[in-house]
């Protein structure tokens, strides 16, 4: 399971006022602790400054100065999209499309153009999020169809089943959900496709922090068994990430893996 | 997921004391902070001191003074299980038996005689451990053909997987095979089997305790997934229980389930 930090993100104060400015150093800092908090690729989301495209171009540049880690291009705009893609020197993912139609018009077609990954959601095409696991599964086979009249290869395609906040009154049932989703995908599509999943999102909302951080490391072993490929996570949560590590040798297959946590 | 705690052991040197001298009071204070550390269950083993049938009979005894919990009398010697089930007064449940011919021959019998639960190790005759995934399904199967000949319902099998050591060379791998097992046995053999597995195994062996309670923690979110019943665990490591309880409410079907974790 491949950790990606989302700390990069406009909610972040300091980081908003530097990509407002065109101020390198703070988010070249982040980015030097987040490779040293353990992190493998780094998203960028540059939230409603997408609305100027440069500053995802900017974002992107001043990552790519000082770290050779992957970058996962997260933002709902295409121009902004673009915009970074054209600035990536490196190993880029767009993040992301779905059914929605301006996605499938606007975001899906730079997969081809710019030949990257590109994550696509299990959502309805009005955005809303799928009932249970039978709906999650229709909505993969119709995002893959999507995506296959792209012209993209599969093995392009990364799936996000949307994980649901515990704050939802159903939260953790469509969570147990979305973990036979993920088993299954594979299976269904008929190819060894990758998955991701955002696991802040789990914690989104009210609720006492200790308790938030207890939640996101028991669900982090579920999904890892599951077979997630990637996970979006707070990289500064050590304990969740020394969780992660430990679910790294336990789903090894290289013996004594427990060893090297 | 039930939580069971398996502190009560001879390998205590105050229990062990407390048994050779007939002596209540360690036991009974033992149990008291099982319960109030969360246990659901108590599993009582009186190890090598079963030499002595009686010695079962005094540990059940002394435990069912103070505690109205279930017991899972623990000992590989069927005169000290006769023993235990004997001086039971409350729940009780053999552990354990397996396809070696004399626990076919004294142990299984005792679970028809007493009307109790019993536990069964996916083990080859010889004891031995099923090599893979595949291998620990034929054992099922065959200890389920023998359990149905004993005449006690199958509702009273509660299947053991035998968690494997990371200390063994392929540890990790047999990990990853064990959480399949659980999730195929309920559609291999037809019924909805319990499944308990002892946590305590993982870590056993050499290595530092920070680590292995690190491991612990992370492995129990995955038998939690993979629909385990029961977990055999120290129940005094906090951390692992406060996951346990966090994975119990992210498989709750009740709403809002987090809130009361």
């Amino acid at each position: 399971m491949i950790l990606v930090a989302d700390n990069l993100q406009i909610t972040n104060k300091i980081i908003e006022k530097a990509v407002r400015e065109n101020d390198h150093e703070p988010i070249q800092d982040m980015v030097k602790k987040c490779e040293a908090a353990g992190t493998a690729v780094i998203d960028i989301n540059s939230g409603p400054l997408s609305r100027d495209p440069e500053k995802m171009a900017f974002m992107v540049a001043a990552v790519q100065e000082v770290s050779d880690l992957p970058v996962i291009i997260d933002t709902a705009n295409p121009k902004a999209m673009e915009a970074g893609l054209r600035a990536n020197r490196k190993t880029a993912v767009i993040n992301g499309f779905s059914l929605e139609p301006v996605k499938l018009a606007q975001m899906l077609p730079l997969a081809k153009k710019f030949d990257v990954d590109i994550i696509g959601y299990l959502l309805y095409p009005d955005s809303h999020v799928p009932k249970d696991a039978a709906e999650r599964l229709n909505v993969a086979v119709a995002l893959c169809r999507e995506f296959q009249k792209s012209g993209v290869e599969p093995e392009r395609l990364i799936i996000d089943p949307v994980v649901a906040p515990l704050v939802w009154q159903d939260g953790n049932i469509q969570l147990m959900e979305i973990l036979s989703v993920i088993r299954q995908l594979p299976e269904l599509l008929g190819f060894p496709v990758r998955t991701i999943a955002g696991l802040s999102n789990l914690t989104t909302g009210r609720g006492p922090k200790e308790k938030k951080l207890l939640m996101e490391r028991s669900y982090l072993p579920m999904l890892a068994a599951s077979g997630l490929s990637m996970v979006l996570l707070n990289i500064f949560h050590q304990e969740t990430v020394s969780v992660a590590k430990a679910c790294e040798a336990l789903m090894s297959q290289k013996i004594f893996a427990w060893e090297e946590v």
